[in-house]
């Protein structure tokens, strides 16, 4: 955190960026950071190497959000990003590779490729960048505290998340103290679904199959066709889906535009999917995880699925008791 | 309050009620107050006058809910029922009208039929309870706590609805301070959705239709047949429904067994639907209500769109200016 600390208030051009298909804590974390220090007068260009959804898109500061990286930054920041693989075409090693890189993230898989790295196993990133700026002494305003809300929030899908606790409600208490608008950002993340949203999940959800404890569905280009549907339509079906009760696993198979196949994977709590995304070229979080996989729908099917069921058995081998079988509900929160 | 708090603290036997197809913040009312009562040296009776889903009967204190009315009781409270028509089977005129009722509510909508009416527009009647039950000097311990958040995060749907402040975050900590697991909760109440709601989530959704603003979803016996589901795996939908982007208004449709038809009310931000719900034989809040009306469906659909479809167009008369259409989003959040 000092180190941070220094090199930013050091620092005349920060470089800031966040990672591809950007949800709301990336975005809330990038702007949140941002603002942050061009209130301490810093040159800061933030960027995602992703167009941001309109969900995404709303607070003010989203406007200054650009694509492609600058050259004359003498400090880079990444935010949410677990891995170089996640940055996408922001990467570009000669830049990288010359100027100091703080690593800001919050998943316990990242992989520490910054000079500095500061990583807490925190429920979101936002929360991480709360603590760096409260330390470079900036006082909250509505625009950061709405960001960081926005990213608190979205990873906690509004504090349903096993991890919340009473330190979460009051980071949200004192960012609405500081303009953030809970019911503001709650009514755009959660209650603005486009209608091909809800005729893409009606398709999926009824269609939708279990085999040893995984329940699945499966997204074809005729669906996305038929529902008039973007790739974004599909986020938080896998999250839905991983509310049946009695599943310890649930995947979405998404068939891409290239027909490769888009695996979005959740697991029960207590189990972690994580290693089988990684093995399958993916990555993630124990509990939220995903790969792309090659196509067509029915080979990517058996592959994963294969896959994730024994990946659910092999975690009941003696010496791992916690796992193979969704514990009672009651059991499950601290997951 | 204070002739609520007399009357309590006179009474022997205390026979609560909360109203037929309960919720969370009908269970955790009735638990809540019958939990801190019983901590007097009340004798409680906890009623529903129907049977609780696996859900809701999660709580430890849940078990002594019964579904008969006792004979000895002297005085009678309701919790979360907006009318007489809401008890049900539990509504038996002459031990209602030989008693003293305190009716302990949420609802805008209530009808006011106690002796005492403690009816605070609050998001949820958890939060009237606890008021009371502080009010009582009983001190808050696990169940008594567990079961008003339970009350709480049920109505808010984990603070994500428009009336959601610092207050109910304030009250959520309180809470889990004093043993109410959030985690436990919210995996219990949002993340244990039976295989049957997703099935039959997928057939209405499949099907969903708009109108002049408004989004519905019809769910015959047939679909709930053939999804093996009762009806509160419908419950949810509405809200699911009113998600959408650019709806006024969301309803769904559910024909029950004898042929009448359950219709589930959301209104959008800044639009309220209690008065079409009441004109229509029910009731409720401006953004969620409710009724039920004679089949068969065709006839159902029509009749209440088009009530729905002028009441939301209504709305738009002079001297109306907040209503009409649905807001930019980024204003929606204070309904």
């Amino acid at each position: 955190m000092d180190r941070a600390r220094q090199r930013l208030l050091a620092a005349r051009h920060v470089y800031i960026v966040c990672h591809i298909t950007p949800d709301g804590d990336a975005i809330g974390s990038l702007l949140g950071m941002g603002t942050a220090l061009q209130k301490l007068g810093k040159t800061c260009t933030l960027a995602c190497p992703d167009p941001l959804s309109a969900k995404l898109a709303f607070l003010p500061s989203a406007r200054q959000v650009i694509s492609d990286p600058p050259t004359d930054q003498d400090t880079i920041v990444t935010v949410d990003v677990s891995d170089i693989g996640r940055l996408g075409s922001a990467y570009v090693a000669e830049t990288f590779r010359s100027r100091p890189v703080i690593n800001i993230d919050h998943h316990v898989t990242n992989t520490r490729f910054g000079s500095i790295n500061l990583i807490r196993p925190l429920p979101s990133t936002a929360e991480v960048v709360l603590g760096l700026v409260r330390r470079l002494g900036v006082p909250l305003d509505t625009d950061i505290a709405s960001a960081l809300l926005m990213g608190l929030i979205t990873d906690t899908r509004c504090f349903r998340t096993g991890n919340v606790t009473t330190r979460q409600l009051r980071t949200a208490i004192a960012l609405m103290n500081a303009g953030a608008p809970l019911a503001d950002l709650t009514e755009h993340l959660f209650n603005c679904e486009p209608l091909s949203t809800v005729r893409l999940w009606g398709q999926a959800l009824a269609a939708v199959q279990t085999r040893d404890g995984v329940i699945w569905a499966e997204i074809s280009q005729e669906m996305m066709r038929r529902s008039a549907a973007t790739p974004s339509d599909a986020d938080g079906l896998s999250s839905f889906l991983a509310s049946t009760a009695g599943m310890d696993g649930a995947l979405v198979f998404r068939e891409q535009e290239d027909g490769r196949i888009e695996v979005s994977m959740r697991a029960g709590p207590g189990h972690d999917l994580s290693g089988v995304a990684v093995a399958l070229g993916g990555g993630g979080h124990a509990r939220a995880a995903g790969c792309t996989v090659d196509g067509p729908m029915n080979r990517a099917r058996v592959r994963v699925l294969d896959a994730v069921v024994n990946a659910l058995r092999g975690e009941a081998a003696p010496g791992r008791p916690e796992a193979g079988a969704l514990g009672p509900p009651g059991q499950a929160g601290g997951a």
